[in-house]
């Protein structure tokens, strides 16, 4: 397709790089460990391909791809559950996740306008695996937030390749964050948000289990790090003025666990995100669609079986509450990941939204005593 | 794009219409009197409008278009409500109306691989209204029954303009049923499905309302023609010889109404067309996506508004039952209207689908009292 | 409390055998054949029991116990799922089953003012097991009907004693129907309901596991008898002259399986109650409390374990169709049982509620050729 | 009946009233305002009736009413709606609430095993209330949290007579918090819990609605008060040690509101308070039952009505962003209140529960530049 310019700023993801994580910074969000990269793919298997499209002022967006396990996954079903903590969004692939308790494709985060081509390319995706030759239905996941504010949203700039490469490119170990791949547009807080990543890993004596956490940040309210009032010190929060809808827009999170747990308790460690989201001040607004999607990569369930009956390990309901507290840490850690690694972005109608001043924000931090 | 070769055979339409309607053959479905045409046109500002996909020997798909009312509906929206019977589907725009309560497009059903592509025609299609420049998001409500044992599903022969097409083309007063847009390759209790509809205009002291359902049919179970055994007797029906999967499949259930009830009770009201399906014999099986969607032409909930408040005029719960009675009526009927009005159709690997032998039927309907 | 005066009316029982269950007439619901003694306790170790209180002129009511599994349920819990299919009732225990997907207590059914009657009961009773000397925390699991026409609900007749006597009572084997336990002085279609019970085994092909129902009657709508208008020939349904409550009141389904069925799935077969219910002529009305407890008896789920994990054997979602074809089937002619069982019933205020008139509905059976 | 012996420790109310809650020691939460009283109750009608039940050493439980408007609530009633947060608990009057969108009785609160004896009570209440002489069918709202570790919860000793007098007490104005009601015996984050209520007051530009808050207090995880980490500093948090279920138990949320929201949009500011909770470090555990119950005095619905329709006045859902954050705040702040007011209580099998220390929490808080 010749008309494509898409150029991935390889300089801006260098720079990405550079910049430094609030743990980095000696902000240090909950009482329990990371695992090695502090990212989804902590749990193992877990993989990230994002692609950004940044040309001209106009297009500010991206896609961010989540590979739960090597492999042919609709052959080899995700046990999976989506939570839903407002639904003012366009999130596709809920209800047979729900019905079946389990996801047959990788997920796809992009901005609202493109969840159709999104879902279109992975559809594409999954037929075109081998192995999937008489496959005549696909479910797939594609979550999104609004980049309106900074890219040209109407324009549907994203294309069914740059999602194929977004799953190409996908990888384990580090994740780059901020501005990049479907967090490109995105705006949390007032602030340019993004692509943020955590992960706790438990110690044996709470199961040892890895719970991973990506999050597509782009929602308001008043926000805290660590639980010091940022926003208030920086005098940006929702609803200061007046009743404007700054404060709405989206959240997407990502859990991955290797903990083996059914649906049902996946549910319930989805609907544990919100509380993270809530701990940086998050509220969930009317405009905001925060979705949470929740995977096990503990065990696989196969699409066809000649078996009636199969034998399952899960994780008993009285071991679960930890993961729900390592669900919550990482989900505010991810939250906050994303702010601090997003740069200033000029895009869509010469807007222009800053990054959070990171120099105030640490003096903000001093003050508040949570940094030496 | 101009070398789509779409044929909508006009003859067969010619013949659907020639072909008569149960309720002309004497089956009198429930005790509740339909409206005009026996149709979701009955609600008064419905319309539908189908395209039919027959090409070659692989193509047997196409798309049905309801659109609840005239003018912009993004900034007049629609109070409406889904409920999922059972939700191994591909239906897109569920989250939204759940969590706002209504609706804000057309509703689109076509077949499960094309989801996308419809949903990316209805957003066009906003997008495009007057009004509507600057209008970020779009919640496309899009449902889905899986036709590949006759149609080339995996080719994805439904293109965008073919949406668009069915969109323009709908319209008040008599609609199409059997093998025609959506309907065009489906199958129910293996035998031609496609698209039926019915409506219950309720007597003044019950109200005076209309519900109007139109179904696209593709499930299975034992089929039962207004309470008799007519799976049984043509020796047709689920699980009569193994645990195949013939009675997978899905069924898409739109049901409209004048009366003036908010989402909730459109909630409820979409729960009733399930029973209606049970009426027809229908089991709700694993493999089937099983999605009602119910919206209310009473009133409109504008986009924005400057007024906090608004008073709106609603229907106590004390009176909704009729409306209910309505509901389970005329899904049973639209969905063996769907059957009658089916042709035999053969296509996709020279697969080939019966239609429902009338003349037999009508002979078992006798011999069990339900015809004079 | 000494002067409790309940009759059990052990005449009325002998009569209740005495009478015909509608299988034995000849009418022959569904495709799938029954077990044993077509009853919930079909489903091995399951257990009901019945105490019918009926005094002087006002007190028509009582309960039914079902107790999924011998032994203590509260420390070996059982997996259960609760469906709400229209929630105008007063059910508790809804969300502690569905958060844990297990259910630690036996099932008791009464009337709607005597539910927290029936749950202290069952709290009484799990307490004072042996093994629960130590146990802080109970969730009864109780349903309700409202027998306020024939019953003087206000009065509440049912006494604790009553509740653990039903438990103490309850036994495997053939199942009291009719006039007896919780359905002692409900009304179904305007004729008097009552208990009905009957259960579906599968054939071995299709897995060979046992559905068993018991429900609860007291709902209205337009009767039909394995498809045959009954309601419509006898000239007595829902909203036939106007606009009146006649068809509100509830139905209580309970579903036993062995089946290794988790929560998530059982929840699934518990939704398919509705459409037996609906079989039947069922609308769930504003006014009615339709509730379907499921449970698997297959396996059981400790209280407490050191282990955090343990290996469960369940179905694959392939191969639960086939039961839930069962469900319906076996909701739809326990329904059915229940008013044949049922007699004609003076009660409350000299309310008088006439029995179905088998004759006449035998000759109408014959009419629509549903009976040699 | 003789051997109730229960004292209302009128010292310690009075003592109670003596200590100073958190805001007026300088910790302010949240940006929004507060209301008069800082209390559920400055949603005008509303009324709080407590009783508290201390008798021995074993005795440590009560009742706490909830009365959301004057007059006949039977007859007249209450918009509202429940979120089920973390589902483990006892609750009942769900259903009804959920499907009709209405409540009709009082909300109680009280321990887990007297949840039907104050279901009981609440039906004897709305029997015996003037113009329901003819009401024959009750949705008692009970809610309820386990105090089992300082009350000897076995003995069930609420009586029917105790919750009728907390209805009786009920009042608008203060409401008295901590160890009181049905926090007597609660237990916080490991720290005496209790009862709690806050409130907050929009500014006329946001809607000038009230939102006020109770809570009952009875769940772990990590302790921030107003962002500050005061679990850590003390060491005391969930999981330090080991997996214990220390960080179990529940937390009641009740929020009124004057604002005119229907059932759908009460729903949804219920699902605000648990993103409250998360503020405070709860992290809602496998063993908590966390429920909200939301309600609005703006309008109510008749019981009865021959008219079909009725106009109503709601919120428009882009304005309750707002009302969504002040829910959040004042769930926060309740839930500190609670744990401020609450008083180190000896009871049952001489447990004891230390209350929060204040002084060395204002202590941490002034370290975390939190208190001047």
């Amino acid at each position: 397709m010749k008309n494509v310019l898409l150029i991935i700023l390889l300089l801006t993801s260098v720079q990405l790089f550079a910049q430094k994580r609030p743990r980095e910074l000696g902000i240090k969000i909950g009482v329990l460990p990371t695992g090695q990269y502090n990212a989804i793919t902590d749990v193992a298997g877990v993989k990230v391909g994002q692609v950004t499209l940044v040309e001209g002022k106009n297009i500010r967006t991206g896609i961010t791809a989540i590979i739960p396990k090597d492999g042919n996954l609709f052959q080899q079903k995700i046990p999976a559950a989506i939570y839903i903590g407002n639904g003012f969004g366009k999130l596709t692939g809920y209800s047979q996740v729900e019905e079946l308790g389990t996801m047959e494709t990788p997920i796809i985060l992009t901005n609202t306008l493109s969840v159709p081509t999104a879902a279109d390319a992975l559809i594409d995706w999954t037929l075109n695996q081998k192995g999937n030759e008489n496959v005549r239905s696909v479910n797939p996941v594609v979550g999104e937030t609004n980049d309106s504010f900074l890219n040209d949203i109407r324009g549907r700039h994203v294309k069914k390749e740059n999602v194929l490469e977004a799953l190409k490119k996908a990888q384990t170990g580090k994740v780059e964050e901020g501005n990049v791949g479907a967090g490109t547009g995105t705006v949390c807080f007032n602030w340019k948000g993004g692509i943020g990543t955590s992960s706790r890993k438990l110690p044996e004596k709470l199961g040892g289990y890895t719970v991973g956490v990506l999050t597509q940040t782009n929602f308001g309210g008043v926000l805290k790090v660590n639980g010091v009032p940022v926003g208030e010190e920086l005098g940006k929060y929702a609803f200061k003025e007046s009743l404007d809808k700054s404060s709405d827009g989206s959240c997407m999170m990502i859990i991955a666990t290797d903990a083996p747990l059914d649906a049902r308790n996946l549910k319930r460690l989805a609907k544990r995100a919100i509380m993270g989201l809530a701990e940086t001040g998050g509220i969930a607004s009317n405009g905001s669609g925060d979705y949470v999607i929740a995977f096990s990569t503990a065990y696989q369930i196969p699409h066809e079986t000649t078996q009636g009956t199969s034998s399952v390990t899960l994780l008993h309901n009285d071991f679960v509450s930890p993961l729900f507290m390592a669900a919550i840490e990482a989900t505010n850690e991810a939250i906050i990941n994303s702010l601090f690694m997003a740069k200033t972005t000029e895009g869509f109608q010469d807007h222009k939204m800053e990054e959070l001043p990171k120099e105030k924000v640490l003096e903000i931090m001093r003050k508040y005593g949570r940094l030496k």
